[in-house]
């Protein structure tokens, strides 16, 4: 009665809730300062002071019937304007309030993006290591994921392998930059060639070729490393942002995803984003919290403590004799594991109370993701574990 | 590129929406206090005092962090146990909280059901009159909507016409109690009876009939009319409720829903819920809101002020001469048009700044709905003109 691939993605489960909820129940048992937890990409540190400002200042200027009522289902048209304003200020390329929708973060960008592009089927394509849930996006509309090497141990783009695998029913890319799980960010020239490549094959294949850009990360950088805006330098991109890694809001589901003006087929593209954005039922973003982000948007948490925790971690491991990733945004580090199998790995550190991603789930074998968005104290604490592994695993320790 | 059919849904807006964004251009114009504007389902009244001392609460005790976190994609455990100790404590049926799954309010529990339940093929049914969302559902999964009959003027269930309907395809029904559009309890004779119906028509047919109970209007009926729970009559019934509409945060996006550990094929369902909920991109629902609205179930808005208008607004409008369907809950009023053309009956009414919604919207022509979830005071300002009109139209006025 049920289709068995729904039934089996649900009892896939998601391996990093699983094995964050595994050291939850570890923690009653050995107490919490003995887990090790780097699973999560949810925030550590405080949302900035303009958060809960403007909740409050809203709560006392808003009428509640009106601040908890339903929102527009593209979002409300202050929040719409404002985002518009927002990116036209920041990256030069002209936005209108109808151009941009509000979702609940990226995630829905994306759902809602993948289901109207893909509608008259053809395939999609993102660039290992890559964020897991795109395939379920993509799959869930009976389409597949073709996902394109990158340059090894760079994780930059390689041109010749995206030409390599572009094909003629390739409709969209999706790309992540800052990256989730590697925090690598991709470099304007290897993006450059990539828009020159899309530009030539949406001639040869005679339709367009959108990229999705997945930005959540965007504000997370910490030596200056540029984050080119995608949409300034190839036209069919949609640009997709959320609040939730920047204001540390990951819960409350905010974000918006914009389409520039001069997109190929815009009229049909957004008129379907609305229609699918209904037939998923979300109705509207937080009324309430659509208000507060729009107002804080461009401040960030103290994100100097993240880049304090990638730091340590880095060089930390790095002299231990593990390789990694340097990574210059986001709050993630891609290490290889000194086995190849990443998830044999991951089960003798989970032994120790040190919890890791293996990067098999984001398309990379011979990696584990670690999310660094936790407290100092537990990196200085999770160092010896590190350190006893490296010696058990013949490397510097 | 784009399937011309998601573009035309795109295109076809919202007509609810459409008129309640025409009033507010209106009001600039004309000015607020001469628009009458009964498009909305929008609360009109405060939140219960506890939605804001518990957001007080929680801001003060849990570390922004935790509180503005990714919840889990199902729900915080602790929201989904107290939903399903507050369903066992109020309807006598057992629950579980690995039966309970959070929400954005109960139109993402419906759609994800939808999208379940009809995966393998087959067809919906609904009554009218319906929400109009239900066709956007059924029919963004390929599937379509059989809408049936109800009894003339009472719009109580008529079995006869349902028997006529079900087919071996029938998959799944969908009620809607308290009723929106009409306020209509449906009564427990109807309801049995329909148990009984569904359970033969079950045996017949060799597969399960499921019931999605859309039940967001419960805990707002006037005259102590009995809302019937439909899991304790038919197993086969996934509760879907949401505390937009009680507790005046449709906004928020929080609801449940319950699966009965009885259910057909529970596991299943459970597991591809999990898997399409995941695919929609959601997430979670706002970690917050479902913390403060579980501390809060049960309690309502301040009511009377609904069932003062409901009282008003039939007394006035039947006294006028015109035909109404006495409403026993939601905060919506069903009025017979004096002409066929119910849309050229709210043409004429929005020519005096009088907006209504025709019922041919929720597959019921000939009438319109009122949304009496307004200021007494726009029922006061509105009631010359709905005189104004029955004389123009022959009525007593």
């Amino acid at each position: 009665m049920i289709d068995q691939k729904l039934v089996a993605w649900g009892h896939s489960g998601n391996i990093i809730r699983e094995i964050a909820e595994y050291g939850a129940e570890q923690a009653k048992i050995v107490g919490a300062e003995n887990v090790y937890n780097f699973t999560i990409g949810s925030p550590s540190i405080d949302p900035p002071a303009c958060v809960f400002e403007t909740m409050d200042a809203l709560r006392a200027s808003v009428p509640a019937a009106e601040l908890y009522s339903y929102a527009p289902a593209p979002g409300l048209p202050e929040v719409r304007e404002k985002a518009a304003a927002y990116l036209t200020r920041s990256f030069g390329l002209k936005y209108r309030k109808q151009d941009v929708i509000i979702t609940c973060g990226t995630s829905t960008a994306l759902a809602v993006m993948i289901k109207v592009l893909l509608s008259c089927g053809g395939r999609a394509m993102s660039f290992a290591p890559y964020f897991m849930d795109y395939r379920y996006y993509v799959e869930s509309v009976g389409s597949s994921l073709t996902v394109c090497p990158t340059v090894a141990d760079s994780f930059q783009l390689d041109l010749k392998a995206a030409e390599r695998m572009l094909t003629p029913d390739t409709m969209l890319l999706i790309l992540n930059s800052p990256n989730n799980p590697s925090g690598v960010v991709l470099r304007r020239e290897g993006l450059e060639g990539l828009a020159r490549l899309l530009e030539r094959k949406q001639a040869e294949y005679g339709h367009p070729i959108y990229i999705l850009a997945d930005e959540p990360y965007r504000d997370l950088v910490y030596d200056g490393q540029e984050v080119v805006f995608l949409p300034a330098i190839y036209k069919n991109t949609i640009y997709c942002y959320s609040f939730s890694k920047s204001m540390s809001l990951p819960g409350e589901r905010v974000g918006f995803m914009a389409l520039p003006p001069e997109l190929d087929d815009y009229a049909d593209i957004h008129a379907a984003a609305l229609a699918v954005i209904r037939s998923f039922g979300y109705i509207c973003v937080s009324n309430m919290w659509q208000r507060v982000g729009i107002e804080c948007l461009g401040a960030t948490s103290d994100i100097s403590v993240y880049k304090a925790n990638r730091d340590r971690l880095y060089s930390a491991l790095t002299e231990m004799g593990y390789t990694c990733v340097y990574p210059d945004g986001a709050f993630y580090l891609f290490m290889k594991t000194p086995e190849p199998d990443a998830g044999a790995f991951c089960k003798r550190a989970m032994r120790e109370n040190l919890l890791l991603v293996p990067g098999d789930s984001f398309g990379t074998p011979g990696y584990v993701r670690l999310a660094y968005c936790v407290s100092p104290a537990v990196i200085e604490r999770a160092l010896p574990t590190f350190r006893k592994l490296a010696k058990e695993y013949g490397l510097r320790g």
